[in-house]
């Protein structure tokens, strides 16, 4: 990817104000931009750098007036943020616009694949899996029997989706992320051992939804295990069986959620939050990061902490006295010792 | 799939009451069952949705009396329960009744495979691995050298068990999972920097384990990582070199467990929890979600709660006293004040 | 693998004492070394064991004086535990020397590869890959498009590398393990809903680090995501976009550090630790497992305990507490009940 000021300018109709004939190859912070970086200055925090960057090329707002002279080419334009934010769209457009079909693969006869694929070599795609257009499916995934994806599906290389899911349209899934492994269910026998209970249900990924790498979805022992319109799944997430997460909600890194707990919409989890099984979570629920919730949550839109989980002003109410409990106790203990002195001196 | 219920009360040696020729393709809770889905009902709270209930055939108890008309066609047996697992267990089977080696694969010259084998695409089965009768090798799973496999195993997409591993009969190993990475052992050097202790022991699986999605197990430093019979891991769970897990222990999603330490027997373990390096817990010991053990536990079938985890009573009495900690400060700062005064008092 | 006492005590410029054709195939512990072992003893506490095992062959110190007949063949060295480390080295180097390349693999004709490497079958190798000498890519990795690796690189089975992103010389990535996923960064809508921000950054992996089996390294939004020279981190692990992790960094497993947030050198995080984004970790910091860092720490080696967490002695000292919480509550209740009778008293 090469282009001149003049061509990026053009695409963003914008104005050059320098030699318009610079090239740029790459993007950059404005502190860090080396020779041949396009970088953009939105904040005027950081107009500074503006005067010192390396950057061959810098997109900067209309109304920015200069107060020092500077090295790079400008390009001005309405909203330089707003202008940058498309050209990093575009860039990776361009880095993730692969297509065709690789050698070696593996796909079973009576598959369906949509319009203008990507498929990855060593990928795998089962018996009846129905694939809509436009999907990629990167190299070494795992498409079982009996799957569906919508259109523009993203499966980065190795993800596994067990049979009988379902994926809508637009989802982008990272690598190493499992879908539709089985649920986590075993009934104790009297001797101790455990007898398995199938799992027979699947997993719902509805539209518009982003799931991390690494990240685990179980499978419904029966009914579905849904992933709503819109929800964005950080790595390393545990997704346990029959839960079902409302739209938009957003889960951070190494967050948890037990067997068949609802989530509302847009409901935020913190990284490596926990929440216990067959609950249920108001809509707008915030809950920091590393605290569990143990009990049902019914007030929408609030927030929570500490494990178990109390409001969040509680808990750093708590947190403060936690910290100065030594003292506390020492004080309790020179009470105790007063009182005793002041009772004894009453008693004489 | 798609039977009669006639087909069906002949399998489960059930009678069928209404229309013997519908037919039923999958299975469903009875409250969400619709056209072509096959259900049951046990628990007597549930029985208002078998007069509404969309199902085509419901699965009820002989003993059941009907107080209003039904739609679905029914069969009566023994057991509804038992006799709905036992289709659901049939169920599976048939969804995960693979065979035949798929192409391309890579299998050593060397490696000696059971009977009636099944090894998806992308399967790598290294020198000197052997397996036993009936295993399940799905497509992208990495066997190293030398690794040795019992009978009836199953290994779901892209696991990876490194070289010299063990695993016994029955095992099944879900997506993902790295069985026998190298323990996390490094010396440090005065410069700061740290040598890597070489890892060189292996990770043994029993029989009957059952292991999640992306779950990791490192080997031993030397000699063996243990996982014994019975055992069921849940997904992303951390097991470190040398640890040993006793018979029938049962772990939560996200645990994880420090270098060489030894679970005893029927030990459970919640989601989250961590267990430090070098002890020994008790058999029967239950551990809540997101608790922490820093010490051994030597007194058997107790039940723990905290980070650090104290016993299971006194951590809610705890918690319940946390949440009223500011609350307690104010009352100590007032009793101060009081006793002030009263001193004060005391002194002229 | 199979060496008699002689050869050993050659390798190792010792002496043999007792039968020098004995012959030894694998290495154990002194108190589980079978028929075939060859073993060590080093520490004085384990000399019992020495009179005991069933190994063939045992290291010893050359100052080792025997109390009592012992079975097996003894190799004299100067040092036994350094002897028996080189062994246990030169054991992993042959277990692990594979070189070569599989069939089958994808290999883009515009890759550059090194001298003798290793290429396992179903190993994905993208367009402008260049990789140094002697690396190991074991089965079923994926290095995408413009990847840089350098010399004596080892990606165990199945690890992922999205394109772009830089991994130095000496470095070892376990199974699992994906390096360079998108980063978790939505921008939300006034309808609740949430657009992705593209991630155009890679992930920079400098010399000599190690990086654990299923462990997740985002790319930086813009810029890089930096793991600096000798960094060793464990299975699990979350590293967000943007952050920086200072040289000879140890982290445990299953940790997770937020997004932009910069560790010092030499910094030691524990098991489940979590980090909150955007702030810095001073050199030397150690943080006990399962501790939540919410807060820039600036005083360098210093240790830290508690979510969030606190000094490691403040933390020690309010968790005792903590346990006495309700007899605490009592206490006061206590004082409450003497300080109002002295009053009642007081005032008639």
């Amino acid at each position: 990817m090469q282009f001149t000021a003049k061509d990026i300018a053009f695409m963003l109709n914008g104005t050059v104000e320098g030699d318009p004939l610079v090239e740029a190859n790459h993007l950059a912070k404005i502190e860090e931009g080396g020779n041949g970086s396009l970088s953009f200055l939105a904040n005027p925090k950081y107009e500074q750098y503006l005067y010192t960057t390396n950057a061959s090329v810098v997109i900067v707002n209309n109304s920015l007036q200069l107060t020092s002279p500077v090295k790079a080419t400008l390009i001005r334009v309405e909203n330089a943020y707003s202008s940058f934010t498309l050209l990093l769209e575009q860039y990776n457009t361009i880095k993730l616009n692969k297509s065709g079909v690789e050698e070696p693969h593996f796909i079973h006869k009576s598959a369906k694949i949509g319009a203008t694929p990507y498929i990855g070599a060593f990928s795998y795609i089962g018996q009846d899996v129905t694939m809509g257009d436009n999907c990629k499916i990167y190299p070494g995934c795992y498409i079982a029997d009996n799957v569906k994806l919508g259109n523009n599906v993203t499966l980065f290389p190795g993800v596994k989706v067990y049979f009988d899911c379902i994926i809508g349209d637009n989802v982008v899934i990272h690598s190493g992320a499992v879908i539709g492994s089985d649920g986590f269910g075993f009934a104790p026998n009297p001797d101790g051992t455990y007898t398995k209970v199938a799992q027979i249900g699947n997993v719902v990924i509805e539209d518009d939804v982003e799931i991390g790498a690494n990240t685990t979805i179980d499978r419904a022992t029966m009914g579905s295990t849904y992933v709503r319109k819109g929800v964005k799944i950080d790595n390393l997430v545990q997704i346990a069986h029959n839960v079902d997460i409302g739209q938009n909600t957003v889960i951070a890194a190494q967050a948890g959620i037990a067997g068949s707990t609802k989530l509302g919409e847009n409901v935020m989890l913190g990284g490596q939050v926990g929440v216990v099984g067959h609950i249920t979570i108001a809509r707008g629920t915030q809950v920091q990061a590393q605290s569990g919730v143990s009990r049902k949550i019914t007030e929408e839109g609030k927030r929570w902490a500490g494990s178990p989980a109390i409001s969040y002003t509680a808990d750093m109410r708590s947190n403060v006295v936690v910290s100065r409990l030594p003292e506390l106790e020492k004080r309790v203990n020179e009470l105790e010792k007063i009182i005793k002195e002041l009772k004894d001196r009453d008693v004489h």
